[in-house]
This record gives C-alpha cells, sequence and structure tokens, in this order.
C-alpha cells in the first residue's frame, strides 16, 4: 500500500498560480479583465501578458523567493502580477496605498524587496518611502518601476522601468521555473509595517491554492461571476479572489477606487455578481445611492452577492443595503488566515426569523471554512475548548493549512502566534449551541478601522516618543462611519521637580501623531488621565479601555441613546481627536474601579 | 522565506475524513442521514457512529494500510465505512455487488483484506466467494461482519460480528490515530477483478479531498444539498460525494436500490435536490414517471440537479428528463481519476441556442475540474497536444493530484498508465476551439454498460479458455438502454486435421461465459468470424470491430435507420447472445477491408 511512489502525473505541487493556464485553456475567448473605457482582455490575453511580464521578471534577474513589491490600486497591472510575479519564483509584496511613505520604507526594507512596482498616482508616497529607505542607509534599494494607467496613460515615470513596456518587451515562449514545493512562498502580506518588528504574513502556494477554492465554496461562487474589484487586492490578495476569479473563468472588474459612481456605474455597465468590501462600504453605497435620482440606482437590476468582513455589519446598515439588492454574507479572517477563516452560512431555517433575528444571526462570524481542519474558542490558560454556550468566552483559534507559514524574519511574533497546535486570534468570542462563533471582543492589538487594520501598539510607540507622555495606550473606539477608530488614553509625565504634571493637550498629542504615522491611524480621541488601569501582573487592561472608549463614541447622524447613568462624554462627531477633558467622564470612573 | 517551518497549526494533512469532525462541530444538530422509514441520524450521531466503529475496528485488530472490504449497497453502513474504515487508519475497499463470487473472491485475494463486511441481501455471494479464498488455499482469509437491515432487522448472520454491535460496543472517546501523511490511502477501488492481475485503483487522503471539495465546486453544490443515493457507492465512492455531501452539512438519502418508485418516493419524502447517475438511470426515470398515474411525479415539483457520467447522455433522453424537472449536469471521470475528471460546465451564452444545439454541447466531456492541473488530448505518437479543432484524435491524458496514487501491486498496469508526466486514460478525444474535450472513442479495453466498466480484456480471456476459440475480441456495441453492451468477435479453432473449423456456435459461447462472469459482462452478441483484423503489428484494430459492432446493434423501441448501404445485420432487441450469423454482415465485409 505504501510502495506507490508520487509521480509528476499524480502529486503536482498545489498553487492557485495554476488556475491561469487553466483558465486560458478552458476560458480563453472569455473576458478575464474590464477596466476604464478602453481596457478588455480576455483569458488568452492576460496568460500571454503574466508570461510576458515573468520573462521579463527573470531577465531582470528576479530570483526564486526575491520579494517584488508593489503600491497600486486595483488596477490590471496589480491584478497580473498577482500571477506573472510568483510565475517567476517570486514573491508578491502588495503594500497598502493607505500608508505613509515611513511605514512603506519599512516594509521594503524588511521584505528586502528587489523590484518596486508603483502606479502613477503614487509615485510621490514611493519616492518620499525610497529616500527615507537610501537617507536610512539601507543596504538593500529596490529597482523602481512605474505603472501608468492603461486606459489613459499619463506619462508619469519613476526611473528606468516602465510596466508596460515590461510586458510588451516580455517574450511569452520563455521556460517560466516550475513550483517544485508547495510549501514555497507565493506571496507576503505586511499587518503592520512603521514598528521596528514588522509583521510580514508569509503565504505558501499551497495555503493560498486552499483557501482560494475554499473561499469559492464557502461563497458559493459559480460559474462565469462578474467581480468588481471594490476590496482592495492589497488586502489578503483581494480575500484570495485575485486566483479565485481565474479559477471560475470570470471577468474581473477593476475599478481605481470604490466610490458610489465608480461602483454603481461599474455594476450597471458589466452586470456585476460579486464584489467584497469592509462594512464601511455599505455607508458609501447608501449614500450614493441615496444621493441620486436616477430609479435604477436605488434599487439594482439583478441581485449582487457581496462577501464583508473585518466588523460584523450592523443590523440596520444590513437591511438597508439588502433592500437595494445586495445578498450580504458575513465572514471573518484575517491575513494570518489568508483572509476569511469563518463564514455565516446561512440556514434556510432563517429565513422565516424576523428581521432582527436574521440580522443577528448574520452579523455572527460562523462556521470554519472548508480548508480550515479546524476553530474553536478556547480558555487561554487551559486551552481547552469553552462550553457551546454562546457565553463562555475564551481565544477564537483556528488550524488549518490555510493558516499562514509564519511572519517573516520575527521568530517573536510566530512564537506567540502558534501555540499547542493552534494559531492564536487574539479575538476574544463565544461558541453558540449551533456550532456558531461570534467575536465578543476584538483582539487587545487590533483596532479595525474602515477595513483597514491598526495595530494599537505601532500608535502607543509613537505616543510614547512624544516627550510629555509618561504612559499610553490605544484601543478601538466605535465609530458609526468607520466602524472603529482608534481612542488614546495617556497619562502626562510628572515635571521633575513636582507632583505636577507636564503641560500637554489633546491637540497636541493628535498632531504629534500625524506626522508620525498614516492618516486612518491617527488617534481620533484622547483621553488625558491619571493613570492605566493594570492587572496584579502589571497589564494594562484593555478591556476596561474599551469599555470606557464605547461610552466616547461619537454620536451617529441619527439620535442615539447612551444608556450609562452618569458622566458620559460624547465626543463631537468627525472632529479628529476633538474629545474635551472631563473629569466626571467614564474612564475615570473606570480608574477609580480599578484602584479599589 | 524558507526558514519557516511547517506547524501543527499551518500544515494539517488533507483528507476528506476531517470533514466529519467539523460537520459535528458546525453542522451537529441538522440531518446526517435518512434510510427506510425510520433510520434518521443527526451529524453528531453519525460523528459518535463513526468513531464507535472506528474503535471497534482497533479493537479486532485493524492496523495502518490494511483493507477492510464491504459488500453491501447504499445503505447507512456503507456510508458511515467511508469515514469509519480510514478513521482507524485503514483502506476502505467497496467491492461492486454486481459482480460474481469468482471476482469477489479475486479482489478479496487480492487486496488481502483483513474485514470484510458484507450486507445481509450479499451474504450468499460472500460466502461462495470465501469459499473460493479458502478452496484455492489462500494465506489471507478475512474477518467477516454482516450487516444487517438498519430499518427493519432480518437476523440474517455470516459469521460472529455484526456491523451495529460492533458500533453500539465501541468507545467514542478512544483516541484514534493521526494521519501524518496526506499520502497514505484512504480507499481501494478494483476497476476489474477477475483477472490474473486485478486493477485495485489506490486513492490518497490528498487526492480524495482534493476530487471532493473540486466536484462541489464544479457541480456548484451549496449549502444544505439533499443528495439521493442512487449512484453506488462502491463506484469510486460515490464520485466522493460521500465525502462531499458532509462538507457541506447535507441530508444522505440512503436507498437500497435506484428503483423508480424508490427515488421519485425519495424526492418527495425529503425535497432532494441533487443526484449522480449513469445514463441509463435516465430511462429508470421515464419509465417510472410514464408509468404512475400519479401527475406530481411527472413534473418534480423542485428541480433536481442530477450529475451524470460514464457515457454522454444521449440528447433525446436528456430533453426528455429536463422536461420532467431534473437538471443535468454531465460529467467525465474513470476510477483513476478519483471520479469526474472533466465537467461540461455550461455557458449562458449557450442558454439561447436551439435544443439540439444545446444538447449536443452538453454532450461533450467539458473541461478539466480544478484539482487538476491539466487535461489535455495528445497524440500517442508524438506526446504532443493535437490541435484544438474539433477534429484532430488524440488520446485524453490528465494530470493532477486527484490522480489515483496507483495500481496495487501491479506496476506493469502502473507503467502502462503512467507517461510522460500524464495518467493516460485510454480514451480518444478531440478538443474543440473553446477548449471542451470530447471523447470520440471509448478506450480500447474498457465497456461502459449501464453505468458499470467491462474490462474487454477480462471477457477475451474467459473466451480464449473455451476449447473451440482460436482467436477472441471483445468490443462495445451501443445499446438503447444500457448504453453499450460487450461484443465478442470469435474466431473458431481449425480441426487438427484439416481447414475446417471446429464445431461451436454462439449460444454455447454466450453460455461458457455466463459460467465465468458476472452477468452485466456476458457479451449480448457473438459473432463468429474467419479472422480479426489486425494492423501490422499485429495488433487487433478494434477501430474497426467497435465500427462494425455499432451496426450490429439492437434497435431501440422506436424506429431507427442504418445508414450502411449493404449487409447490415440487426440483432433482434434485449435478447441476450442471440444474433445470428450473416455471411453478409458487416464484419465480414470489415474483415474483407483489413485483408486487401
Amino acid at each position: 500500500m505504501e510502495q506507490l511512489p508520487k509521480r509528476a502525473a499524480n502529486y503536482v505541487p498545489l498553487s492557485p498560480v495554476g488556475f491561469l493556464p487553466r483558465a486560458n485553456a478552458v476560458y480563453g475567448d472569455r473576458t478575464s479583465l474590464v477596466y476604464g473605457r478602453r481596457v478588455r482582455f480576455t483569458w488568452s490575453q492576460t496568460h500571454d501578458r503574466c508570461r510576458r511580464l515573468a520573462s521579463s521578471l527573470l531577465a531582470l534577474g528576479v530570483r526564486k523567493n526575491d520579494v517584488v513589491s508593489v503600491l497600486a490600486p486595483n488596477v490590471p497591472a496589480m491584478y497580473e502580477m498577482h500571477f506573472a510575479v510568483p510565475m517567476a519564483g517570486a514573491v508578491l509584496n502588495t503594500v497598502n496605498t493607505r500608508l505613509d511613505a515611513k511605514a512603506v520604507a519599512a516594509i521594503l526594507r524588511h521584505s528586502e524587496a528587489k523590484l518596486f512596482f508603483v502606479d502613477y498616482e503614487y509615485v510621490r508616497l514611493a519616492s518620499d518611502a525610497l529616500q527615507l529607505l537610501v537617507s536610512d542607509g539601507a543596504s538593500q534599494v529596490p529597482l523602481v518601476a512605474v505603472i501608468d494607467d492603461l486606459d489613459r496613460p499619463t506619462g508619469v515615470r519613476l526611473g528606468e522601468l516602465e510596466y508596460e513596456g515590461l510586458v510588451s518587451r516580455g517574450d511569452p515562449t520563455v521556460q517560466l521555473p516550475m513550483l517544485a514545493d508547495e510549501w514555497d512562498a507565493v506571496t507576503l502580506n505586511y499587518t503592520s509595517g512603521t514598528t521596528s518588528a514588522p509583521k510580514g504574513v508569509v503565504y505558501s502556494h499551497r495555503g493560498a491554492y486552499l483557501s482560494t477554492t475554499s473561499l469559492l465554496m464557502s461563497w458559493e461562487m459559480g460559474a462565469e461571476p462578474v467581480y468588481l474589484w471594490t476590496l482592495p487586492m492589497f488586502h489578503c490578495n483581494g480575500w484570495t479572489f485575485t486566483w479565485g476569479v481565474a479559477a471560475r473563468g470570470g471577468v474581473n472588474v477593476c475599478i481605481r477606487d470604490a466610490r458610489a459612481a465608480d461602483v454603481y456605474g461599474a455594476i450597471a455597465r458589466h452586470g456585476v455578481t460579486h464584489m467584497c468590501c469592509a462594512p464601511v462600504v455599505f455607508n458609501i453605497l447608501l449614500e450614493g445611492a441615496a444621493a441620486t435620482s436616477a430609479p435604477n440606482q436605488r434599487q439594482l437590476a439583478a441581485p449582487v452577492h457581496v462577501l464583508t468582513g473585518g466588523a460584523p455589519p450592523p443590523a440596520a446598515l444590513l437591511e438597508r443595503v439588502e433592500r437595494i439588492g445586495f445578498h450580504v454574507t458575513h465572514a471573518y479572517g484575517l491575513t494570518e488566515a489568508t483572509g476569511p477563516a469563518l463564514a455565516c452560512e446561512w440556514r434556510a431555517q432563517w429565513d422565516h426569523l424576523p428581521v432582527s433575528d436574521r440580522a443577528r444571526l448574520k452579523a455572527r462570524q460562523g462556521v470554519s471554512v472548508l480548508s480550515l481542519a479546524d476553530a474553536d474558542v478556547i480558555n487561554e490558560d487551559t486551552m481547552s475548548s469553552v462550553q457551546r454556550d454562546g457565553k463562555a468566552l475564551g481565544e477564537i483559534v483556528l488550524r488549518g493549512s490555510s493558516v499562514m507559514k509564519g511572519y517573516l524574519k520575527n521568530p517573536e511574533a510566530n512564537e506567540a502566534a502558534f501555540k499547542g497546535g493552534w494559531f492564536m486570534t487574539g479575538d476574544v468570542g463565544v461558541v453558540h449551541p449551533d456550532g456558531y462563533i461570534e467575536i465578543k471582543d476584538r483582539s487587545k492589538d487590533v483596532i479595525i478601522s474602515g477595513g483597514e487594520n491598526i495595530c494599537s501598539k505601532e500608535v502607543e510607540e509613537a505616543l510614547f516618543a512624544h516627550p510629555a507622555v509618561a504612559d499610553a495606550a490605544v484601543v478601538a473606539m466605535p465609530h458609526p462611519h468607520w466602524g472603529e477608530t482608534p481612542c488614546a488614553f495617556v497619562v502626562p509625565r510628572k515635571k521633575e521637580d513636582g507632583d505636577q504634571n507636564v503641560q500637554v493637550c489633546e491637540e497636541e498629542v493628535v498632531d504629534f501623531c500625524r506626522k508620525r504615522m498614516a492618516r486612518f491611524m491617527v488617534p481620533r480621541k484622547v483621553v488625558l488621565c491619571e493613570a492605566l488601569p493594570r492587572n496584579a501582573l502589571g497589564k494594562v487592561e484593555k478591556v476596561k479601555l474599551r469599555d470606557a472608549a464605547r461610552k466616547l463614541q461619537p454620536a451617529p447622524a441619527q439620535k442615539t441613546t447612551t444608556s450609562n447613568s452618569k458622566g458620559s462624554t460624547k465626543a463631537p462627531a468627525g472632529k479628529s481627536g476633538g474629545g474635551r477633558r472631563d473629569e466626571q467622564n467614564p474612564v475615570a470612573h473606570v480608574m477609580a474601579m480599578s484602584r479599589l
């Protein structure tokens, strides 16, 4: 039984990149990608273009395991690089376009990128990052290639190389390296990039293949999808649908920004069937639908399936977007799990429940996708499963071949993340009696704002750099538009000679942060306080701070009621960092408790 | 990049068996299986029962890589063994219930089965097989356990062991062996069993996992399917849907036979959504629909998705079953490819074609499923792809991790099957310009009758054992009900002293075969001839024989026209072996040509 050897015909390394040659063979004449007014490719053309680019990468000296970085929105080049870069044996590193130059430089440095593709809109950001890299004396500065707009070329250049030139000069007949080991790296995605120990998440070909097919199943994406690129491809490689659309021979509708006009325009023009987005995009869709006078934009001609994640979609929002014609599936994931890891699989028996019950059920994170061997909620101390009663809290843990290979060059983070045969998500949740997992408390360290992960530690590090800050902690504060925004609790430094605090105000702290991090990471609220609540081991009790921040959240457009009995402070909505100091605020109350 | 090690949390061996613990965790309260009037289990119960059985297998001394055989129709035990046997580390071998005792004995001997589960209806067949095994002095005779009917126990026994006893006495808390290597064998399926070198196809856990998920995608089987077991589970483990239904948390509707009354009854009672079958079952469904007076059985209340394979569904048949409410998807596969390897993915653009064009397109075998890295049609001599023109003939070849590990203890067959990095299907086909593959000529060696594979070589070997047979070849003859039936071309032996043939008639040859093989394998037509057409290398030109057999096919119920101009012979429909000798028959004509 054991003596049957692996052969070339029955053991082929799993890779999502293989979906492209298959699409060329079986969907060759079908549309692969549309962009702007003039760009339309077939799967045969996309295959040809990717092979050409891969050959050019080889000609430039790119080799196995070299990192090729890209800073671009959802343009055709960004899509093609998901195939072309690994076809050359290299590792694709997509960089979040919302980062600042310092963070981009940190990623280029840490990843040791050999080549850096930059969309023409981000040439300034890239130049700044490269300058930082050079001025810091980095050992490796990447070759740079600009990606001009394919629909309306601008002529913007940065260095010698240009994407379309590399494609057109490439040779599609060049023999590309064969993938020998499915454990080889395919992409590298940074979850945070500005600290001294950036967390670069490495995906294997195997994990990416399994996650791709698994998500096609969880979302039930059938044949001939028309997929709109509202979700940035730099988020977990577009939750793997970069590869998934090729597997299905679908149409990629590329757009630069998820603006309401572009989204509704693409839906109408191309017959979009599927899209992914963070719940924050629902607001944009609703505002867009309301703003337009054209009635066909208030009700979609055909249903559009939306996979959402990053934060549970609020029930009211869910109801409103579904009324327009968006069918929402809720998933939970993280970069480390190659995108969605749990999906809230709908059950037919729930169809007839009242709308509020349905929204409550749909807001749960759900059940493990098929690529995972297991997902559970465990007691961190005993490492055993919590009761499946919807009440017992524990940490959500995952196990399976779609979990990342690990963090690049960060053994400490790897040791913390992998424990007892599990990947520890850091998120706190419960298991309901029906097996569905629900998050009860976000990870201690992550704030998700408009679909972007913010590492609270990074913001804290910046705060500690301020001369007047003695102690600081950053947690998530609910926000009606962004889902969450960072809220900073800052303890001012005592004057050297006495009991008095150093003079510092909230606006100053916010300004200080603005100069040191991307805009979306800047705390929208800074609370000055006497001390942070700490447990017996001296660890900041972030649960208490999150409770406090919840009561400080900006008021939504509609009237809200705040239930805490005394001393609640409402920060003015939308005004960044505009909280005012209040002796009676709930933080002070929390602190008092922790001092008992 | 390379230094990230595999960990328990991010490298879990792929196995379809893992879908059961997942189903227990996330679909635990949902129905897993129904059978008869009284049997209904949830996924938690199925999980518990499988763990119990696995523990009992361990207690009986079953160890890693031991073969556990089962001879049973689609009853609950047959389903459960697809999980319980590999959970004990053993290899499941499902035996075709249509075989004769000799073939069953050959399988038990070749597989060295340690344990043999026998459904109460097949106790006689099993006893005969075991007796043959003993009388042949086999070194290994398996322990036997009977499977009584779970809905209505009969009390039939064979030996000491009984399935339900093993389940109830099992301990669901016993630690079961962990799968360490996904290349380990999970099941063993014989494609033919009576020859001296049986072909036992070994599946790995990896291949079975990938094939299972791949077929869920190709067929677009979504959440909560209600799957009717019309296709025998002993065919490629039910084309992997044994495991696939668990992956989807669906309901398995088990029935003993695919009789029209049972099929329509199950559809009405359980709301069946999916079923698989060979096209021959369409006849049963149509007859059943016509025979009943209840109008609700002439038109299904809700559509039922049917995956069919084994032979292309004839256009007229397709149209008629679709009119009742069956939505047919056509797939092509073989045991060696873990079931379907190509699926005829429908394209929306074909929806508006005339019905005859649609039927022609749907009868094509289609495009590779996602578990395959590639499928192609190649020139056997040059091993290069044929033109994609729908005309150039070549051999259909496959490559990917869902291709079998190989044939058990049969290096010769393995060498023949794996060539140049491909698995050679033996089937001849073309590639159309749109990339869809179509079979033009079945394999030289395989006849598919009512969904059962018949190895022509096995029938030929039996024929050669007849003292009056000098030469023989068996090919497929089209049949209106069974799709194909075997047609034998036999050259009688010359008398020792001269030019005259030994006396032999067709009926005698048929009778001779009846005693030596399962009924479905017996040639339905025997043609006595002077010589077989052979090429320069002395190889029988089966293409010519198939052409000849095509002209000999039994007339269908409706009137047919035969286009050959002279000397066509129509065998009386349905009369086994009843062809009459005809000096003017087209075989003689073919032979004359080959003699030029």
